[in-house]
């Protein structure tokens, strides 16, 4: 078990109508208030005027149109509105897009270069304004962590990034929010949550025997509501779970003594950026073919006992037949959530640049991904290779 | 799932060495220190200097001797070197008694009058002293909670309360502390880590399916490791999953979307107050009991799953003979470490204070312990009476 450092100041409030409590705590921070959020869908399901609402003895001042993969024009526009209107508080309401974009207007609002500087180089992140979100939809954990993830069209570069000072002080998780949240986008959440979980799950680390077990805890949470949620929009138990599983799986909680060996995500964060696919979905279509390229003598115990822990496979089978077994329930189980498993189904149009992106994908990483298995610019084009679906 | 507020604002320094890391916790915060330490084992197995080391820029004062059962004059000694001294900041090395006592020094340092008011009426504490903890045993969570218990030898009476004033900022949790712990110790620990467990896991929420499985890891390294510490004291790997299983079995983690229930807790207490008992040790004895005497239709449910799915009884048994077999499972575990089962071997000489021990119980409660299932007076007494092992 490596040492580890945890901590995770974020308040939780948790449950439908926890909304009552946004008032005491943003005017508890201060009365200039920038909130942040995405679409419409907030207005349309009715979150905005509840935190409108909730705000009435503060001064709030808008940015909306948050992309779906935040864009750093929408930083720069944020952290102007608050440096000219002395914010004191930014206040996200959405999913981790938006969230993620108000993470990156508070360390902003205290910085006087391009924004672009930190995201590369967090430690010029010295200060931020207090951050408190609202959420509305279950995937990438930024409400309970301190990372956020920013696209730079221009260079076609997305990149996480994160700092002690980005916690959010406040997050208010209300399952019903998630109700009206589609399909699709509710199933490339679940496919997020699990892949936050299987790249701390899938380490070399044989005794962080605990961290291992909620890692395992987490993963069977999103397959037994995976589909429940999908089949039943408003089913309360299967969003819930789903919602807390979403901060769990991403606040450091599973990676403590075992760290974190990321794999997909710096392949998929090259797609979105290229794309603008939903993060989610090229996860559910690049996890199965990056499991099928790892697997080997060297990772079969770890692929078995995820079959057996996580999909219930009769533990007497051969560790390679488990496996594999394992690897084909987690393509099927993306697959009934009706996700993409090729680049077609996706919406990239055509490989001309996969080499491209399979060269920025390891540049991220400093020229290797060093996830539970390396992966070099070679491995990055095979796997992309797997993606269309020949 | 009900609706939960979490938060846990406590830095976790964890791992072999991490003490390498209190000085600048401790100086970040001010120079002039209390520390709060029970026994001499801190200073037989060389903890004391390494803090007193790391110390060498800051005005050490000095609170030895803390009980077990930490007393009221604990914590209005150290509450009087705070006021004379003006202590920045309160460390406590040792176990769940020296934080608990240190907790409430904290609290005390701002009070004015008799600690024992706040003890019984938490809401009296409105400030508290910064509190940084190094952990030398894995039992009460205390190093990651914002609760502690406190005896008043006077009256017989041992209380618990909590403050959100009273998270230590910082806890250092290094399991080679742990290694000289004696095997009775150790094992007391592992039943006060399981205890608390099994007091948020049993419970009538059917729908908070997450903190369920999270307890049910913790319950699963409890019963993996109990028996490797108790027979190899120096297993790292032990030392350390049971080291942070006592940090989130009682944090608060477990409980979110559905409570807690205390049972045994209560009616441990008072054996601790009236006969200083080993608190893992009296919990071990009344665990088992309390299961027996609750099990029955209504119940049964939730102990064939704990038999299933934590002891890993065939499914397709009978649930009342699963249920019976977990039962007597955790009993024989207890005794597997030899932890007591009876008044007798627990050091209780007679039981003539049985009822006035059972009366106290509820009346800690209100006049009933409002558990997973209800317990009266003459509950408390039954339960009481299955100790004697007739």
């Amino acid at each position: 078990m490596n040492n580890f450092t945890y901590y995770v100041p974020v308040r939780i409030h948790f449950g439908k109508g926890e909304i009552s409590k946004l008032h005491d705590e943003i005017t508890s921070i201060g009365k200039n208030v920038l909130l942040v959020y995405g679409g419409g869908s907030i207005k349309r399901i009715g979150v905005y005027d509840q935190v409108i609402e909730q705000l009435k003895d503060c001064n709030v001042f808008e940015l909306g149109g948050v992309d779906p993969n935040p864009r750093l024009k929408s930083v720069e526009d944020g952290a102007l509105i608050c440096k000219e209107n002395h914010i004191d508080v930014v206040l996200a309401v959405g999913g981790g897009s938006s969230i993620d974009c108000a993470k990156a207007i508070c360390a902003a609002a205290y910085y006087d270069g391009n924004p672009w500087d930190f995201i590369v180089d967090s430690s010029l992140i010295k200060k931020a304004l207090p951050l408190v979100s609202v959420l509305t939809l279950s995937a990438t954990g930024s409400e309970m962590d301190n990372t956020a993830v920013i696209t730079n069209p221009q260079t076609k570069d997305k990149r996480g990034f994160g700092s002690r000072h980005l916690f959010p002080k406040v997050s208010i998780l209300d399952p019903t929010y998630t109700y009206s949240v589609s399909k699709y986008q509710t199933a490339s959440g679940v496919a997020d949550i699990m892949s936050h979980t299987f790249e701390t799950y899938f380490n070399d680390t044989k005794d962080a025997y605990l961290s291992n077990e909620i890692a395992i805890s987490i993963l069977k949470t999103c397959i037994k509501y995976g589909k429940v949620v999908y089949d039943e929009p408003d089913n309360y138990e299967a969003r819930a779970n789903l919602m807390w599983a979403s901060s769990l799986a991403i606040n450091g909680l599973i990676s403590c003594g075992c760290g974190k060996s990321w794999s997909c995500h710096p392949m998929e964060h090259v797609l979105s950026a290229y794309y603008d696919v939903t993060h989610g979905a090229g996860l559910a279509m690049l996890t199965p073919k990056w499991m099928t390229y790892i697997l080997d003598d060297s990772t079969v115990d770890k692929f078995a006992e995820y079959g057996i822990e996580v999909w219930g496979i009769d533990a007497s089978l051969p560790p390679m037949e488990i496996a594999k077994t394992a690897i084909a329930n987690t393509e099927a189980f993306f697959h009934s959530l009706d996700l993409p498993s090729t680049f077609e189904e996706i919406g990239i149009p055509d490989t001309s640049t996969l080499e491209e992106m399979a060269q920025m994908a390891v540049d991220s990483k400093g020229g290797t991904i060093k996830g539970y298995r390396k992966l070099e610019f070679q491995d990055v084009v095979n796997i992309y290779h797997m993606c269309q679906g020949k």
